[in-house]
């Protein structure tokens, strides 16, 4: 096949570090992308742990530069640091789960060859998600920035009490809220902590944004679904030891009067998937949404 | 002031049955609009228990035809009867509560020719909102089709097991739930029925679709939101006794393996607020999202 | 073995209908009870279904003063039935399940002789579980007495609106409440209905009785927890088409000032465990506790 | 009136601090103390805050061996704290509020004189509150013991991922549970965290321990009611910056493999209310039953 027709010419591998007997599987894709005229490189941290010679090594920068879609074998995890480093460029991503169906990784190893064949042949379902970008403010001064695929979280510490938060939304109030904290989630978030605490699902193409109290005082502060355009303010009021952390990644303490300034950002990213998929089906499966707990018996 | 200046040439009015003493301020704004150039007609049935000659009486179709605007004397009901009556027409609504702030009639009784002297010269802020639509699809045959403000509802009666319904969304299989039933809800529809079965509160500009399980067997799910663009399909596995609703105002009773198609409507209503209102006001007020149980204080 | 030393001399057979294949394990189980010097007898619906000559078929009556224990096979629903007819004598029950573990059914068809035989050779555990009992009063007369083993449930039905419920307990005024309706579940009934309504698991040995509304419209109406002491009546203040259940099973028609007072029977259930049962380990099956949605794996 | 037909000879005052224009009523109560024939100390902390010269200060030790009863002025938190200094002795408590209804301070300090006279001449209903003991376990060392009105609370730090805590029960394997940490309530604490956190409300004669999950990942890790008797270990599986906490008043930091050993402590606190006191009065008016979202209109 000359390399004209090739669809998808640089390829990014980003394999999940302490993965036993990863090696094989990841020599087999290897050369299946060689034969089918793909031009593969490794992800730096890859690279280093897999002592696989012969392969060229990028960082995330270069890979957002040079590469025309990036193949995650791994986890959920793994997935969304790839996706947080590659936001800023236009990288689609493939994820292959490692046998357990993943909400981003949803192809399995095994069989994985034939999928990714028609794939990167042009017959895959691309899908964007939507990010979050956060600045905390200080006495007028930005003291950190952060970006989120999944969430956005600011919460108190284990030994301190509630934290009193005030919410603005496009400079109107909200209101004051006592509560352990507060999630501003993405779509892609909503399957995640959010979840836990009490969230709705968000479908992707709905973009929004979900904010959801973490055990709030008031028993009426439900979880409320903004637009995509919600410029967001979290105020620190009241409380010790309070914390903002974007994806569990990138963390900022906070003090009385911090204020949080959430919105969404100007990246998204792209996940291909194979023709077929369905959100649905992943919902169903990871939610375990056909099991009954009375064990009387399913739906013919 | 010369006609052609006047806003809203047609104005009418809608004020709810059984008010005491109601009388008096629809003569006044009565005599206020008339003053102000416009031109006032009573819905039918607010002709019929109001006994005030002199003032034409128009169905809801002419209003549809002829009103510029409609002016709505009454509770959340009210408005969301008249907004379901008017959805084909292009009629924006101004809702006046008898004291009591509602989520929809956001002006007080008393004060409100001020309010509206500056709405009708044109200071107002204009909120578009969402409707749905479904038909229920009964061996092919279309049985009923209703429109619906706030929710679309499936519930099961009260001395029947639970209902099982299989729900597909834009041809995509999602689940078969057993449960009480399930209601796919608007945002404005969300501050209501949806909020008291668990469901997330969505904002009025996101569009978008919640639908909510009421008490689920399986404890995962959850309530979904859903973009404007989706294509519901609920069909009714097994159970007897079961019935949708629209607003909970028309009815179809169901049986098995009848089909429900629920989308977002063709049509919107146009709510006019005052100058500085906020959807986030009239949350918090609802909401009571100030007032904490502990009576510990409140933030300063 | 000498008869004096059978510990449950008369046992009465409780079969589900319309199990294919059941009559086999039945024979074998009839063989092994009558080797081991049993009186056994089959419930009249069993023996009617079944086909089985040669074994006396008693009324669950009979079976209650004549029986020593009952041994059901089916699922919770059928231990259900059995319990509830059995609640005025003291018959232990066992329940054997047809592949699926229940709540109340914990043997599995398959190996269950083995464990029978030491369960009635006396190593068995056994437990005690409330029961509830109900009286519909309408001006003054009562016109309904039930009786529930899972719950009291007083609902509206699909076409009505809210129902609005006055709550005594002991004779103090609780609240007025409005929603579509109110569970009074025992700890058996907690992992059912009301478990689906928002409650919480309430241990066995706990006893209490806890009050779920379904779909309260006051958000801050949350589940409570009371003591078995507690005389509750529940009055229908308002509200069309409004039933009372007892697990389901039977039924009653309410209308306005009806007063549905309810409390624990005096009656219980013994269910008899294998030695080593665990009320946790059933939970954690049934509820999958171990499943974890975000595929991240489990603890080792 | 003679010293020997004085009820409560000994009462001591706990005020809480930094309550403006406290002395007028507490020099009113004194007086009205002393002329009813009572002996009355300060608890020591009261007495160094408001200079009152001429009554004798106690340590809390001092006051659960001589004084008969205690009035406490401040809200829930003040009485908290003085119920689990008095913990170890048996020394009743009657809560005085200043002006907002507590869960446990249901006298008005406007009008107290009247209420305490009737209370102290014997007219009072008395209410018995559990408490909970912990202990942390360290290679089979305790590092540390609490005591605990409210609640018993294990909680993951801000920066730190899931705590994963295994729960056993009465030497029974409950589950492997993955979320922000756990809370073990009583009746007392229910209306407190563990409410806010989804769990529901107990009734204090009802006993028990409500185990309540925070943002827990499996969806059906739901709270759960244990009787009193029950002998709780959270052991932590895997987590960084875990802590206990007990009523959020005495801390200790958790490493992996800690043991937390709960029950219920032999100690009880005892209120006295005055007559007609009814704890659903104290809930309807504390969680606001009667106010209801929609504005519709309350019951008549």
């Amino acid at each position: 096949m000359p390399a004209t027709q090739v669809l998808f010419k640089t390829i990014a591998l980003v394999v999940r570090q302490n993965t036993a007997g990863i090696e094989e599987s990841v020599s087999s894709l290897l050369k299946f992308l060689r034969d089918a005229g793909h031009h593969v490189v490794f992800e730096e941290e890859t690279a280093a742990h897999l002592h696989m010679p012969g392969v060229a090594a990028m960082s995330a920068a270069q890979i957002g530069e040079h590469a025309n879609a990036a193949i995650v074998m791994g986890g959920d995890g793994t997935m969304l640091g790839m996706a947080r480093r590659l936001a800023p460029f236009d990288v689609p991503l493939i994820g292959i789960n490692q046998g357990r169906l993943g909400f981003m990784t949803d192809i399995p190893l095994d069989g994985m060859l034939p999928v990714l064949q028609q794939m990167l042949s042009g017959r895959y379902q691309a899908e964007r998600r939507t990010m979050l970008e956060g600045r905390v403010v200080r006495d007028g001064q930005d003291m950190f920035v952060g970006r989120a695929f999944n969430d956005v979280v600011v919460s108190r510490g284990a030994g301190a009490g509630m934290a009193e938060l005030r919410v603005d939304v496009d400079g109107q109030f909200m209101y004051n809220q006592r509560s352990d904290g507060l999630i501003m989630s993405t779509p892609t978030g909503s399957t995640a902590y959010a979840l836990s605490a009490g969230g709705p699902l968000l479908h992707p193409t709905l973009g929004g944004i979900v904010m959801v109290p973490i055990a709030p005082h008031a028993l009426s502060n439900r979880p409320i679904v903004l637009p995509d355009s919600s410029e967001i303010v979290v105020e620190i009021m009241r409380g010790r030891d309070i914390t903002v952390n974007f994806d569990m990644q990138t963390f900022a303490s906070l003090q009385a009067h911090d204020r949080i300034l959430i919105q969404r950002s100007p990246h998204t990213i792209t996940f291909l998937h194979p023709e077929g998929w369905s959100y649905y089906n992943t919902l169903r499966e990871k939610l375990h949404w056909n099991e009954y707990p009375s064990g009387e018996g399913k739906l013919a």
